[in-house]
């Protein structure tokens, strides 16, 4: 990886009495612009790193490629700008509606799950995959493990798969929760991997809306997460038939929906 | 406050070997829609609550209202609509440039940084306020004490307004950061409380280059945080003259930059 994803820049430490110069560790924040066809689509504040995946990622998760329209070539065209050429027709109105009211933050809430419903591709999750409770209990330290820049900066968020049997498959990490997530569904995309049916999809955070909408694109029917969803995350859910376990500890989780996925010890 | 910012679910609670059906407490998510005029001018999914201020605030950090476009009238129509009337010019294409590029989540970054500049308003902070240690230190535990929602849902981030000597004397909460400090922000504005030079900003969470370059549109000198910096949010503060604290406990910080500002012991 070429991109730097940390900086190391100089601070007073105040500790007790002292107060004495030190060098921190940074995340990096920087813009990355997304052009389809030289146009540009979204800006969005990221970690650098994984730039093409984020923009495929991004792409797909907010419907404007997909089974109609796919991706035919994605590269740099800058240091944070990606190019992306794709095959089909693109609905440039729907990108203008798009851009106004997502920039990849999560700006749509129900307008969205609309949306999302009317896209045809999203009908409930019904099926797979089955989760005992030890695997969802081991997801955060088989997380932390695994995060290369989290530990060092707290500047980070970080989002997962995992196979149903517990085993980590990526990670990615970025500034923006969103970012780690489009990172990772973007991975999965390039590599041909989507639908996503039989993973986990675990998050460092918290569950906004958006991530539940990401993961509802990507067909991934169990997100666990460290922290709290939102209420507008598990009405979400609901409606896509997504399992939902929060606050996920070794000893401990909350189940909001979708407890059937979650086998009885 | 009629708006709901807390909802009950019913959830399974799982706890070593027990599993057993309980009730949790969400924090609300939903959109706002940001009307001038009639006009939509932005979405963004908050917790309800102070959205006047929401719009308020976020009309000002973003450079739409100001010194030449003043707010004339702000009311809900609807349960997610604002409704803005103004005073004065607004640029239409810079509102929709602006759209395009921010939605209200920090889609915009080093671009970002010159438009405030080029805005002319934002010169860099030079003078006030002088901190003590101890006030710095003291900030955590008294946000925590005047947060409302984030204790039970454990959902929310909050933002806070000090004085000098460390008096706490508004807080915000939402489900995104940047709104919580719009709100706060905004609620300054409607009170003719702008420029806010002597005042401290405190935030829950992380700083990004979002959170510092809002302070930096209402002239807050001086802002502290429970998390870490990103790169570019160091980096606006040292260009605009703004102290940044870190990862701030009672016992312990880290400053950024602005070291002056903050007293030896």
């Amino acid at each position: 990886m070429s991109a730097r994803r940390i900086i190391t820049v100089p601070v007073r430490k105040v500790e007790g009495a002292s107060d004495t110069a030190a060098d921190d560790l940074l995340a990096v924040e920087e813009p990355l612009e997304i052009r389809i066809r030289g146009r540009s689509v979204a800006i969005t504040m990221r970690t650098p790193g994984n730039d093409e995946e984020l923009a495929a990622g991004f792409l797909f998760t907010e419907g404007i490629v997909g089974e109609h329209t796919s991706i035919t070539r994605i590269a740099m065209a800058g240091r944070n700008v990606v190019e992306v050429e794709t095959g089909g027709e693109i609905d440039l109105e729907k990108l203008d509606r798009h851009s106004y009211i997502s920039s990849s933050c999560g700006v749509c809430g129900k307008a969205s799950i609309q949306s999302l419903e009317a896209a045809g591709a999203i009908s409930p999750l019904r099926d797979r995959p089955k989760i005992s409770r030890e695997t969802i209990h081991r997801l955060p330290v088989a997380l932390r493990e695994r995060q290369s820049i989290f530990d060092r900066t707290g500047g980070l968020h970080a989002a997962a798969l995992f196979d149903a049997s517990g085993a980590l498959l990526e990670v990615r990490e970025d500034v923006g929760r969103h970012n780690a997530v489009d990172k990772l569904i973007g991975a999965a995309l390039l590599g041909g991997e989507i639908p996503l049916h039989d993973r986990i999809l675990m998050l460092s955070g918290r569950m906004s809306f958006e991530l539940v909408q990401k993961s509802a694109m990507a067909r991934i029917a169990v997100i666990a997460a460290v922290g709290a969803p939102s209420s507008l995350a598990v009405e979400t859910a609901l409606r896509f038939g997504i399992t939902l376990a929060g606050f996920v500890r070794a000893d401990r989780f909350n189940i909001y929906c979708g407890e059937w996925r979650i086998m009885a010890p």
